[in-house]
């Protein structure tokens, strides 16, 4: 196969299914979502017997447990990826919103009106559910999508591809709104990230080293996570039981998600009172502790946190541990490690929460509450493509408006400027 | 002077003071840019001094006319550059508004603030006021600034950035909020726009050329005008005055800007009746046409467009004219050759007026008005730093809000996700 010419052909084909999937009504749009839904479900069987060719392949090729977990899909798991479907459905069309329609002076009417992005390129590895719900917000907010999964999940996610070009032929549209990349040659990739005149925006979801990798690469703008070097500051006027809560919560209730605490700060003020009753938690829970001097000092079950521990996402069972002076070295030391993502301050006083929320310069900042809320369900986005770690466009966690953007609408009414 | 070394020293005194001006408040901001504008009065003479060994320096290179105009500052320019910085400190601070605030079914409460981008690199050509403008921008948005101006007008440019540090410092803040490149080698324009750890986004304004460049060189998300090839469509359900005033105000208002109309599309069923009238006003006004067979068999003045014509942004007294079936033709021309910049349609058929602005897919779409309207002023945003073509983050004109972003901020009361 020539890939350059299959990924041309992919993009042509993508752009000019833009143009239609961009007009399309709500209910079409709907439809697709519920005839897949059920195409999905319906073809149960096929898509786990198209996964466990990919599963056998993969123990054969020696991929790791955490790997294979991921790829592995279940009548639960197919029945969840419906369902996720079916939500998404149920949710309001951001497209055609016309907002904030004023007049002005020279007598114009001004406002803006949502549109999608136009095509949207997904990289993305392991989970073949991506390859549904992916599909299933871009075709929702209107746009065309390219998706590229993990060379892994091949078979899984050409047999739920089936699914969305039946869903898709349902609803009257061209097969071609979203396709699913068919060939595992990684020139692919390199083509997707570079065809500027066919693809508006890249979204990979992936670990840091693909990120890194189509950072370097990518000659059109993404929409990206990096990483999470989550943060907890336990301020000297905390609650006990709150804080108690929250930072056992942030780190504990699960280890390997991007919102998980990494790195737990605690005012000295209260470090002596809290951090025995708090560490025993974690080490009951089997979490080993990595802490500064003064940390082990009051917990000597501690190892000694190492400079490069307070910039580590271990996404597993660590926690590095600071004693910090106050609320100025608590922002100073996020500003100074954090990844920008998530972090919370745990305070009954309200000019420090105000300064936290204020000058930590991340993309969800908490009061009071656990890091592991920052997702685009609890948000009540009520999906999500991911989480960007981004400055420009999106921030946080990113659903379906996330994917569309905002054009000028200007009624006049024969109006010529002066 | 060793380049790379000055750039980075600039780029890592940018990202200190982008921690400072975030926070700074909004009487601080207004102070500095009361004072600026302030000491561009008093510094006038100064300011004109060094003008003219730019100009002086720039008839000796032979630019030409237009770039030696764009050059020239006059008592009266810098009146209004000074006025200008006024007018921004009356603007409203965009910085911390929170929006969005809502109770989610978890008990946590959710929303956003608006905040600083962090540190903006500006590159731009010729004018010396973009310096103060921009400078006030980036300033009133809680950002730093790197801005590098022409080295046409280096002299110009470091007089008036001596005013801006007058200010920054009569508000107690650093001067390092705004820097202003002081070398004229453009390896600088080379670290700026790869320094990612020290700059969030480059805001590139000048010619495609320059455009085109950095878009291949920039490894920083840009918010960039490429060009505008603007359309107006004359409907056959247009009524007649109204397409005949808007037709020539698009056009013949000002022939240089991005926003005037490049190409005149008439619907077949009203061309015979309108355009003998209305290129007689384009010819009175001494406007070159070019039109397709159909247009020059109703006005045998006009020139033969070739194709390149209709992809042209001429910046001049030239129209291409096209007569096209009906609004399926005019929006698949649209979409062939246009730049989605900004076009326009006179119609009284509110079905096809709202077609229109579905289907064209342009960062602003217009009914009955002037596509000359497109524009941050006339849009009611106060002020522009340019219009962007592209379509993530921010989309046609940029004012204040188009520096920010939004990061989510969240209230609990003790609360874990479950």
């Amino acid at each position: 196969m020539d890939v350059q010419s299959y990924m041309q052909g992919v993009g042509r084909q993508a752009r000019a299914a833009a143009r239609l999937i961009a007009r399309a009504d709500t209910a079409t749009k709907n439809k697709a979502l519920t005839v897949t839904a059920q195409a999905i479900e319906r073809a149960s069987q096929t898509v786990i017997a198209a996964n466990a060719r990919d599963v056998a392949e993969a123990r054969h090729k020696k991929l790791d447990d955490a790997a294979i977990d991921r790829l592995i899909l279940t009548p639960k798991t197919i029945a969840a990826m419906a369902d996720g479907l079916v939500q998404i459905a149920k949710l309001a069309d951001p497209v055609g919103e016309i907002s904030g329609l004023k007049f002005l002076p020279s007598g114009i009417q001004v406002g803006q009106m949502r549109v999608p992005l136009g095509v949207v390129g997904i990289i993305y590895e392991s989970r073949p559910n991506v390859t549904a719900d992916a599909a299933a917000l871009c075709l929702k907010s209107g746009n065309a999508a390219i998706l590229r999964g993990g060379s892994e999940a091949l078979h899984s996610n050409q047999a739920i591809a089936a699914c969305v070009r039946e869903g898709l032929t349902a609803a009257g549209l061209p097969e071609t709104v979203i396709q699913v990349i068919e060939t595992s040659d990684r020139a692919a990739v390199g083509e997707l990230i570079t065809m500027q005149d066919y693809v508006d925006v890249i979204i990979p979801r992936g670990g840091k080293g693909l990120i890194e990798r189509l950072m370097r690469e990518s000659r059109i703008p993404m929409i990206k996570h990096l990483h999470g070097v989550c943060h907890v500051y336990i301020d000297d006027k905390a609650d006990f039981d709150k804080a108690l809560r929250i930072a056992d919560n942030a780190k504990t209730q699960r280890l390997g998600t991007c919102n998980t605490m990494e790195t737990l700060l605690v005012a000295r003020g209260i470090a002596q009172k809290i951090l025995p009753p708090l560490c025993k938690i974690y080490l009951d829970k089997g979490i080993e502790l990595r802490g500064d001097e003064t940390a082990r000092t009051i917990v000597p079950q501690m190892n000694l946190a190492r400079e490069e521990d307070w910039y580590t996402e271990y996404l597993a069972a660590i926690l590095s541990v600071r004693v910090v002076n106050d609320l100025d070295q608590a922002i100073d030391h996020i500003t100074t490690y954090g990844s920008q993502h998530t972090d919370a301050i745990v305070t009954e006083d309200i000019t420090r929460a105000r300064r936290f929320i204020t000058e930590v310069d991340s993309s969800s900042v908490m009061v009071n509450a656990s890091t592991r809320f920052a997702d685009g369900y609890e948000y009540g986005l009520g999906a999500e493509i991911g989480i960007s770690t981004d400055k420009l466009h999106a921030r946080g966690p990113v659903g379906l408006e996330g994917l569309t953007s905002l054009k000028y609408v200007v009624f006049g009414d024969g109006h010529v400027r002066k």
